[in-house]
């Protein structure tokens, strides 16, 4: 039993509510246990100076912690005058995340810009952030379609992420902070929704981890994402402001 | 009669989300219209250098938007790498209106941040701000009296903001963006709860303005304040987790 | 009876050297009591590119202050890498304020770039930065008008600033560096030649203060702009080189 | 049959120039096919600040490009002012690489610095930096135990990593920057001289991949990284100056 | 005859505002010809940390043009966010010249801090800071001698600085900026009083030039140093707030 | 006798590995005593903007230091997120030094930027950099010219550079950095091949100098230019590839 009660296997309780600011052409606000990721997906027309006259469209992300989301205060970013390579490392992997989703010639030549911005930080914002990011591209891609904007269907497949690690020799599934900051093996997966890979990330936090345990969390996060994806898609039909939440898996 | 119908001295609908976040010692979600502000105070123990062995505490306060908080994006500070003039402005204002409310040898050599994180900008953010703020100030104040880390009582009076200006002629209370952007005069007022000015900052934002109506802008911002104080006072007795909300200008 | 024997509503003796550095299309070093700032306004053709193909002009102002214009000296923003926020404050302030007497269209595409240099401050230098400046921008507009660059009239009206503040309960007129530090409200006033109203910035540093403290500070404001007026509008006459001086508020 | 002649499963002909520089305490010039990185190991006795008095010391990594390692010149990052992603995030990871090499507390409170500076950039400059740094670290290390800084044995075990791909549809092993553009699935393995995993990146370039595909690219991988172990071990007995090569696998 | 009536060996007029502004320790403006720079020196307690407990002080020295000393305004490198070479290497050549002047025993340990602002820049701006500089440092070592602040006499020997050059063949003294830009040699020369050097830069801007080019060039650099330091002595001497001249090489 | 064993007047031996790396137009690896210096030289199609359409090329330089190239690491600029006036400094000097062997007209709107990265230093790492980059620029032009790229023979003459000292009351030639930090004077000067002087810095770091040691100094670095040139000219006439040194003064 993990000290919040879950089976090493089970998902936290997520929430999206839909559409939770309106500024942008998609947005989603994204509760995972206690981590709370702003995704907003903001859609211009044109792409960077280096894809002009491609023919194809462009996705980036960028993603950034409030000051207080965790317990103690880090000093803001802006402030600083620089990104933390913790940032820049993550930004990049949610934009790569997305962009294996994406098929650019069926995007034309618009750019869909993700902002993935941890109000309240327990562990998973990453990977929260990418599913989650999913949602808020998939809204503006709708929003891109209707408007005539966006030419074709961009969206090739859904794209959700889950962490995993091994906790006293245990292979769990979601981290929460909590575990995370014990986990021996931490690792960030990414995934399609037809469950092929996208990004494995594994790291040996604590002791060098061995292909059967490399194996195992696979298992779990493949598990993981298929819950995962059920939301994915039944956010994907839900109405305009909308609420969905998945509890112990399943989608309510 | 306004575009989102409310008469010239008429509030927008307020609510106040108090802690809507959990890990800062202060926290309240501010929703003025659709402005939506997340204000939370992180109390820590020591002072900045300069300030050392004064016995003295020390409040200070960081403003920023989010990228997308409003209808087109902005790109973050963080990514520029230098604070902008607007948002160095915002954090000084809200930062010495509160400190006009504090007295610092009864907090004790301890440190309070507040940070002001604009989610959906539409007008009145640097006021909801700092009225949200105060009320993060007080929680914060409130856990560290109980800690005993503040070893008195450091709040001499609330602090609330609210803007107001001329449009199409006519003096008009708490504007919308619609409104400011067309303002022919545009003013932020800081009060304290017992009605007294802490800061005045009118600018012509079209034709300079005269005696008279900087006069009658102050009443509309005196008594949109009286309803701001209310609020505050309400919040603070509230319990963990309330709602307070204040509909045309009477609290529920 | 004030340290320097000026009574209350008196402004401290101010001396304009028109044209004192040579390369600016126009400049005036101001000396107002101590406080000494180097204004001068470069008039270029074109407009910045957000701007373009509108037919209108634009003026903007930087302020700065030499590391050692003060008693200890500072760090240059040049050598920190960035902007302090009361830099950026003051620079913002400084434009805006001169943007409320000029009309864009008579200036025509044409950009003026006010630089407001303190070479040594005892107080009140942004506002004797925004008097100064107007008597830059106005020299630069006559000389792009004999050139042919500007098609009308952009100067709707001359603007001054002065501050003013209550020490020791006392409201007084232009502050030098010693009363300002120990001013319970502190008020920046910039006035059109009309004796309208451009922008009210008051600050209660020590205590709050009443409607009828900030009305009597807005009187003496009034007062001393009255004479700044005077003087600005004589230095517009004045030929090449000359130097202008206010003593007791009256012209010489 | 690849493009420069080897099987899918061979690595590419390198060099290890021990002490190639001499100021360093350790220092390495690895050649791997065309890619040359210098790497190098600086002992510093003491720590960080946040680690001081914890007996336990530190080991950090920066990795860069020379501007024109490359076959199109790159802006210097120092010139630019700022760090890149990419540069943070290869930093980060040959840092944690060889951590989990580290024993902390045989280290003493000692820090060193690794250094990578690509030369020459032809391909698996990340992997090829964390081997020959391992190689660096061994070194200095080597120098700080004969010194009497280091007190006990710091390496748990040698530290390896190597690129691997699908191209064309075939896994092959250590992919030139030839390959690596084309690869569908990018890999970079990072593994003990034991044989355990210390970190998994597997990234889809182009379709995502499967958990057979992961299979083999990690049994590629796990072939690689044991030649690659052969020559750090022989390295690690060799004398100051020596040249260890690597040829098909074997240590010449 | 040169354009302005100089011979080629005539220094142009020089004046020395001894004290132009108050707060500094020591303070001058020099003008030389055209250009004007405000030359003035800080004098602290302590040295920095690098230096402490050497018994030794230490003296440094900035450089920089306010942005409409030239004919066209620059950008400022506070709003840029970074030092240009030319400043920096400027900087560095003003405190190292001063500091070839200086005793660092006698000065004990305390810093002094020379700032040249250039107000208006029409060639020698550099040199005159040097001349202009160590009259400001001349008179703070008096002030912190007097207060007891330095115990001996810090003062080896006088600096002064001229530039030479070589246009349409003739070599010429002391450079206005019409003669700087067409020069086919460039050259700084730094003298002490006593006639030895302490710096020459000297530059091919257009041919290369031979060994009996430079010497003509020192001949007439020293020509002109003696000069300047007449001034120097001179000004060494004079009361507070006195006003030097140098008229064709003659004090006035 | 020196502590190398060299007389006052004897250059250190140096080798010029041609086309150590491949990538680059153009690049040598210089060693100069243990002062080693990766030289490259990067030739693209096109002008900086403002030298568009003028029909000359540019010619540029950027010196940057390995942070472990001596014998305590030092922070990377990038890291810092500036560039050091030192580097600065030298970047200008080295570009401002090959551009005086340029024919712009020659060299057609073509742009060539040197890179020169300290792997090793041991002193005179500017004075290599600059010998060392003439042939990089020499190679690279060739390439150019082969490719059709530049239109005419841009190399007027060769450039080269030398420091030169006063050590212990002698003269030397080509100080290593042992003699560097102890001599009375420094001087770096840079050469044409026909013997004309391009630049001439020379700084009394201890003593002032005299013109009498001036000369000396001049003499000796004209006689150590005399051979770089020969080992200059020699490297221009070697294959792809080839090893050049100079030892005592010859070529082999």
């Amino acid at each position: 039993m993990r000290k919040d009660g879950r089976k090493n296997d089970q998902l936290r309780d997520m929430t999206f509510h839909l559409d939770w600011v309106s500024a942008p052409e998609g947005a989603v606000l994204v509760e995972a246990g206690n981590t709370r990721v702003l995704c907003s997906a903001s859609l211009t027309e044109g792409v960077p100076r280096w894809r002009r006259d491609s023919g194809l469209g462009w996705v980036t992300a960028e993603y950034a912690m409030l000051p207080r989301a965790t317990s103690t205060r880090s000093t803001r970013e802006s402030v600083k005058g620089k990104l933390g390579g913790r940032t820049q490392e993550i930004s990049r992997l949610i934009g790569r995340a997305l962009r294996a989703g994406v098929d650019y010639q069926a995007l034309g030549e618009n750019t869909i810009e993700i902002d993935c911005d941890v109000l309240q930080a327990d562990g998973g914002t990453r990977t929260a952030s990418i599913t989650g990011a999913w949602i808020a591209l998939q809204r503006a891609i709708k929003v891109g379609k209707t408007n005539g904007f966006i030419p074709g269907e961009p969206l090739k497949d859904s794209i959700c992420a889950i962490s995993v690690g091994i906790i006293d020799g245990e292979p769990r599934l979601d981290l929460p902070y909590e575990e995370d900051v014990r986990a021996e093996t931490d690792m960030n997966v990414v995934m399609t929704g037809a469950g092929k890979l996208v990004e494995v990330q594994g790291t040996a936090e604590g002791a060098p981890f061995s292909r059967e345990e490399l194996s195992q969390l696979l298992d779990l996060a493949a598990s993981g994402c298929e819950a995962l994806t059920r939301a994915q898609l039944f956010a994907a039909q839900a109405p305009q402001g909308a609420r969905v939440t998945l509890v112990d898996g399943v989608v309510a």
